[in-house]
Parts: C-alpha cells; sequence; structure tokens
C-alpha cells in the first residue's frame, strides 16, 4: 500500500525519466528522505500539528511531491506508522514460530522488547499518542494494528472467539506500555523488564489459548 | 488538596467578608461553576489548549478568581480531575466489600461500569487523552489514579508485590479501555460487555490475588 502511486498516475509503466520526476535511482532516494522527515514530524508535533508542507520542508522537498509519491496526509501517516510499526508487525512471525504452548511468552518478550529499545520505542509513542487523539489516526492504527497484526495472529488460533482473544491479550499488553511507558506510574515504570514478563505472559497465554 | 486555597492567601480563617471576595454562599456556588467549567474545557481542548482565562470565560468570572480558589492551570486540572475520577476512585471501596475471591469480577464490572456510561466515559477520555499527550496532565494523573486508586486496592491485598499486582490488574483494564473505546478495535469495540467481563475479571483476580 506504501508504494501504491496517488490515484491520477494511471501510466502503467512508468517510463526511466519524464518532465518534473526524477530517475529511478533518485526516486527511491526522494522518497525515503521524505518518509523519514514524514515520520520525524508526526513523531515530533503528532497528527494534528503535522503538515504535507512542513514534511515537504523537512525533506528539502516541493509539496507536490510529497503528494505525489504519498496521496494525502493520512496516507502519508499510514506509510510512517507502518516503516515504524515494521518490528511490531512481525510478532505474528514471533507467534508462529514454535508450538502454542509458549505463544504467550514469545509475544510478550516481542512486544516488551520493542518498547525497551528507545529507537523503536519513540515512533510507537508517537503513534499511540496521535491515535489517542485524532480520529483519522485512529483509524490509521486499527487498519495496521488490527487488521495486520491482531488478525494474523488470529489466524493461527484456530479457536473460538479467536480475534477477541488476540484482542483481550493485546490490551493487557498496550495497558502494560500506557501505564510502564507512557504515564509512567511506580512501581510498574521502573520494574525490572523479566519480573513483569513472569507476571504478564502467563495472561496472554491464557487469553489466546485457555479453553 | 482540591479545596487548598493558593500559597498567597495565608490568611488562618477566611472572613465572612472582605473587599473582592463574594460571601461563602456564593462562593460555594462560584467555585463550582468554575469546576464545572473547567471539567468542560479540558474535556473539549485537552490539556494543552486549555487556558485558566478561557475556562474564567466560560464560567463568566475573571481569570483572578480562578487562580484565587484552585491556584495554577494544573491545580484547577487536578481538582478537574478528581471530580471526574470521583466514581472510579470508589473503585477501591468495590474491591473492599465482599471476600478476596470475587475481587477481580467486582472491579472488572466497576470499571466497565463507568466506562460504558456516557456521562462518566466523557471526562474519562478527556484525562485520558490528556495524560497521553502532556507530562503534566500525567503527573496528575499518576497521583490520583496511582496514589488514591491503585495503592488503595494494593492495600487490601496483603500479598508480596501488592502494587505491581494492582498496576497490572489495572493495566489489563486500561489496555481494555483503549482498544474498546479510543481506538475502537473490532470485535472488541462492539462485544457485548459481558462476554469481556467473563474473559477479563479471571485475568484481574489473578493479577492481584494468584500466588
Amino acid at each position: 500500500m506504501t508504494a501504491t502511486p496517488p490515484a491520477h498516475d494511471t501510466s502503467p509503466e512508468p517510463p526511466a525519466r519524464r518532465r518534473g520526476r526524477p530517475p529511478r535511482t533518485e526516486s527511491a532516494g526522494t522518497r525515503d528522505r521524505i518518509l523519514t522527515a514524514a515520520r520525524e514530524e508526526f513523531s515530533a508535533r503528532g497528527y494534528e500539528k503535522t503538515s504535507v508542507r512542513g514534511i515537504a520542508k523537512a525533506a528539502g522537498v516541493d509539496s507536490a511531491l510529497v503528494h505525489h509519491y504519498f496521496g494525502t496526509k493520512e496516507q502519508v501517516f499510514e506509510a510512517a506508522v507502518e516503516l515504524a510499526f515494521a518490528p511490531a508487525l512481525n510478532a505474528s512471525d514471533a507467534v508462529a514460530e514454535g508450538s502454542l504452548d509458549g505463544v504467550g511468552e514469545r509475544l510478550t518478550r516481542f512486544i516488551f522488547g520493542i518498547w525497551e529499545n528507545p529507537t523503536t520505542r519513540t515512533p510507537l509513542l508517537a503513534i499511540v499518542r496521535s491515535a489517542v487523539n485524532n480520529d483519522t489516526a485512529a483509524a490509521v492504527f486499527r487498519r495496521l494494528v488490527a487488521a495486520q497484526l491482531l488478525r494474523r495472529i488470529a489466524a493461527q488460533l484456530d479457536l473460538p472467539d479467536a480475534e477477541l482473544r488476540a484482542e483481550l491479550a493485546a490490551a493487557q499488553l498496550v495497558g502494560c506500555a500506557m501505564l510502564r511507558y507512557v504515564i509512567k506510574v511506580e512501581p510498574l515504570a521502573s520494574a525490572d523488564p523479566e519480573q513483569i514478563i513472569a507476571r504478564v505472559a502467563p495472561v496472554v497465554q491464557d487469553h489466546l489459548t485457555s479453553p
């Protein structure tokens, strides 16, 4: 979805070069530069205060080029979220490897690993903040997290109410992240991650696989 | 804390009437009017975009009177949050009545009752949004939720790691609220509350009382 050109571009095969469009290699560099700028702008300002113009300025390009590569502000946000969420979206692979018996611990370790690493935590925090405050950003979050992450996990369960199970397991992990990393409630905020994982992993396991 | 006068007011007993200060009965009415206006302003705009001046205007009083009754913007926010949170703060009473065996279900029902009721949900949503986005608002949330609600629950447990247990139980409930009422992930957002309670209450119970 990220790479889909805007709707008005209907050329079946882009020519190697045409007026106003950079060649393929430069194109990839520009696109990445815009995406990096977008992620930084959304992280720093949140969804509402970020503008396509601000992203273009930060990337050193014209606004039209942002629209050309990504479309609307919502679509730029979706591409930036997808990039930031790439490690979390791999969580369903973490669930897939190995037996269902260890699924709770694997998923819990994976999610805490993302939150404990400052490089992956910062963009996640920005996404959570934007999603909590803006309906458009919440819709993007829903599409990516619900459709891509939770449904893929649910599909592997083969149990009744699999999607609801995956969401309630996610709720335990989301709530831990909120209280530990966003609101910073003590003693949870300073507790050893291993102590939290030891208490949370069995809960996630039960949500996913208990009869 | 709500009723504490600002620091510069050091009179041990306020006189019945003095220049610029309304009499006791009018005073109570004005204070309530300011507090109601504050709650509405914070709900509508969030912590950052709300100003003492805007609250004063909405209440039809001078800004100085808002400072007089509550102090800083942070203190007005704390008073407004305390008011909005009053039902949730009673959750520790819900835990207290009856045996520890049913504590998970009682607490879960209580919290879902608050979120399912639009009258109590709206101010809670505003508080959560403000706390996620602003460190000062998060600090107020921490003081009230952590100190008043979670610590009171923990005190009744008489188990090792009681505070961490209460926080992980709260994390399950906070995460459910986030995904159901804020992000609105399906099927959780439309599921029958009884179906959710049936799955979540045993988890809350385990966090609080399992060996």
